[in-house]
């Protein structure tokens, strides 16, 4: 036995959670968005699509884009989504803690009578 | 913007959440799975193979099952299942207690900030 458990940001629907995060991350880390749809096994157009829908619920741009130029162009995420990703990267981290945490509390002690009786 | 989650209990897949906990608490007040599964709108037949389902993967029964009689029959929750209702009752408010804490302090500036953006 074991908790498990999705967490998103909501406004006007799902606005925010593990899926764009994760995309933000590569394309921060690789600088383009192509590579970092592609690490996920997502799609150009869906990524594209996604992030799209993220800045319109969020309120603020995402991406700085270069288009062509002799590198191909690339992607760059904003100032504001990198603050933003910090913050949520917090603050997915504390909820992972307390989540853990509060389950154990609670479920340890029936997890060890439930023990001995499947035991005889 | 504000914080959405899910949250369940897995044992070899999705185990326990809120909608057997639900179902249960109608069984435990109604007496019977009948009602209980009728005041969420949900079939009889569905409801039945949902704590069956349950029963198998958290390994212990939920339901005595009283059928036949002069009242018609019903059911009634075991002395495991109310145990283990109390015992997610409770797990699921501090949850939620501490998820809503956890988003407001990573939040709160962010949305300040936001707003104060979108008022010029």
């Amino acid at each position: 036995m074991k908790v498990a458990y999705k967490i998103w940001i909501d406004q006007d629907g799902k606005a925010f959670g593990d899926g764009p995060y994760e995309l933000l991350r590569g394309v921060e880390r690789t600088g383009s968005l192509h590579r970092a749809a592609e690490e996920m096994g997502m799609a150009y157009s869906k990524a594209w699509k996604l992030l799209r829908t993220v800045e319109q619920r969020l309120g603020f741009p995402l991406l700085d884009r270069k288009v062509g130029g002799l590198s191909g162009g690339g992607s760059r995420i904003t100032r504001q989504a990198k603050e933003f990703l910090a913050r949520y990267g917090r603050f997915r981290e504390e909820v992972k803690d307390s989540v853990e945490n509060i389950y154990r509390r609670h479920f340890t002690p029936f997890q060890r009578t439930r023990k001995r009786a499947m035991n005889g």
